[in-house]
């Protein structure tokens, strides 16, 4: 009867599965019985506890089976911060503490890390560590030949990430690992000894495949929150030779590298998570890439002078980073959000910022861009519909003038 | 027809809720809107990162209420351990960057605090800080003027555990405070200067009033895992005045303190079990002081030598903790394991020591117990039937010669 008043379209299109995951449904099947049944100390040599122990166990065989790596090299943390705390500050106190290690600590990093990345170098380095950061193209990806030269007998590690969260910039680890296996080489130093190559790979594991031998990385960062698993769980993955000293007091639980009574039900979930997102990983990409190519198609043809950030080659599907000139990019945010639909300007995490604009991008050399970008990103629930939807009222809402007035 | 023949018990009895405690069906019904649905990062300007962040300042008013403190001085953690070193670490920070502190930081801890610490005073110490290891009587309360007496003008903190978690003996946080606000007004101190007065209080919210106004403290830990919450978050509450530096780096999460992607399901859960464990408080510790009374008296009757650590007057309800001279205690676990019944020697968080005694009994003065004592702690879903089972199988296990022969 009342058929021909237009519904008005009143669903929220969410565009910042960047920022955090919800949890799948598998991941918070597996982690059931472990909240209220199956709940006891691992620790504890009763049934119960040896049940709970089983459960880390197993989980940490599921984690090393899609790293393809021994289980006993999987360390749980306590979220992907925790995980980059501790690779970065464990690494350089072991080296410390190590008699035979000459001069002063240094560590390198690229300039588009992750704020934890960024804020551990600058912690350690008001400890006295030399901090290098090295420069990106405007692709966003490393400059390996700059890396190299930067390497020093002191470095202890070098820090690039898999994929930068803003951008979604594919790093190009394995030549980066090969290049500091030459270096290693030259210096006439074995392939275990110092630098080590570390990355933070906590927005890969959808999309890309982490095999640690294919990326050739010494440690590596996963967080759940970022693969549809739970919040404040994390791992970080170190091979046999690193030393690495613990930074947080406590039991011997994660053989002494993380003190605390081990979060069984989150530890379960993350297996299962990272397990499901290596299953879906082939589908989802493809899936991905033609929605985000159908996106920025689309957008441009509402808005012609729109720019995709970063490169087109390595790039992780989901993450469609637009540039368009002239715009207040956290005022669009927020008309976005009255929209209906849900992006980021700069990441969460940098989003208390006095600034509000992205060091990514002004790390890509895009000055001009730094306040006028935008992070759309897809996720497991997107659908082409939901993108239809975004399109029109991000076209409706940028092309209006008073957003340029702002 | 086949009635004759006895049914075998085969019922498990779980006594070992201080290790830690299942998840309520009331926390995880609070949590469950933030798992899959509410999912967003709270540091997002969108609508969905504003509902995330307003269900964690939610859940700190509803923390804050139950400490009758202020929420914002109520910090999230990912659980017990990292709110310890936090506490410890971030304090003791803090001073040595003050350049007004004069002198070499000491801080003070009881004797019969949790691995965590020990195991960070150790860490404070190989950093060159002064530490002093105050002792309890065999009662297990503390020795205030022995405590006094340890304070110097270096002190940063003193650090003595709301609750043991072996024994159960409640320390007279209120008196210790007195003792030490006497101490910094013969100093000429300010109340709010140096050193500071810290709590672990994990085990005591399910039993015992939290409100800091009560207890004196400045600083306090508590950890979701032993309240019948999750596992994987805690809290720190800290006083204003208390100077305390972040001990890991990255985003400015909860005001700088504590960096990484809130995990907004736990911090949740976790103030909806503290509010549960405050609620249930009163009727629980009758139930468990009657339970365990019942529990001891039993046992004896069974087993004339067992004493009960600890004292009597100052006492977690839940918390039976008996030595029977003699006893192999870890071989005892073990036994009474495989009939059925759970319980520990040791804490489950010392259990990987070499020696697996208690060195919480060997601290009351009891070293002929350390060896030869058996935890058992009760829980909300522990009935009197429980008890009575329990109770069969350990005279039937005890008093079994075999036992004393290993």
């Amino acid at each position: 009867m009342f058929s021909f008043i237009p519904k008005r379209n009143t669903q929220r299109v969410f565009l910042d599965y960047a920022a955090t995951t919800p949890m799948s449904r598998r991941t918070l099947r597996a982690m059931r019985p472990y909240l209220s049944d199956m709940f006891a100390n691992p620790s504890s040599l009763h049934k119960e506890g040896v049940a709970a122990r089983e459960a880390i166990e197993q989980a940490r065989k599921k984690v090393g089976a899609v790293l393809t790596v021994k289980a006993r090299d999987v360390y749980f943390t306590g979220g992907g911060t925790e995980s980059v705390n501790l690779a970065m500050l464990g690494t350089v106190r072991a080296a410390r503490n190590n008699p035979s290690f000459v001069g002063t600590p240094h560590v390198l990093i690229s300039s588009i890390e992750h704020a934890a990345v960024h804020a551990t170098a600058a912690a350690l380095e008001k400890e006295g560590v030399a901090v290098s950061v090295v420069p990106v193209f405007e692709t966003g990806v490393i400059d390996i030949d700059a890396l190299v030269r930067e390497l020093r007998p002191e470095t202890v590690f070098a820090a690039v990430m898999y994929v930068n969260n803003e951008v979604g910039t594919v790093q190009p680890l394995r030549d980066i690992a090969q290049a500091i296996h030459s270096y290693k080489k030259e210096q006439g130093r074995d392939v275990n000894a110092y630098p080590y190559f570390y990355t933070d790979a906590s927005q890969a594991p959808n999309y890309l495949s982490v095999q640690i031998e294919k990326l050739g990385v010494d440690l590596m960062t996963l967080d759940g929150s970022k693969i549809y698993g739970p919040k404040g769980v994390g791992i970080l993955y170190v091979k046999p030779h690193v030393a690495i000293e613990t930074i947080a007091h406590g039991g011997k639980q994660e053989s002494g590298l993380r003190a605390g009574t081990e979060n069984v039900p989150g530890i379960v979930g993350f297996a299962e998570a990272l397990q499901e997102a290596h299953e879906l990983r082939d589908k989802e990409s493809i899936r991905m890439t033609e929605l985000s190519e159908y996106f920025f198609t689309s957008l441009k043809a509402h808005i012609p002078s729109i720019i995709r950030n970063g490169t087109h080659k390595m790039q992780l599907p989901n993450i469609v980073n637009v540039c368009i000139p002239g715009l207040h990019a956290e005022f669009a945010v927020l008309q976005l959000d009255a929209r209906g639909v849900a992006c980021t300007s700069t990441t969460a995490c940098k989003s208390n910022d006095e600034t509000g604009e992205s060091y990514v991008v002004r790390a890509l050399g895009r000055e001009d861009c730094a306040a006028s970008s935008l992070r759309f990103s897809l996720g497991r629930n997107t659908t082409k519909k939901d993108i239809e939807i975004a399109v029109s009222r991000i076209a409706e809402t940028l092309t209006n003038s008073s957003q340029k007035a702002s």
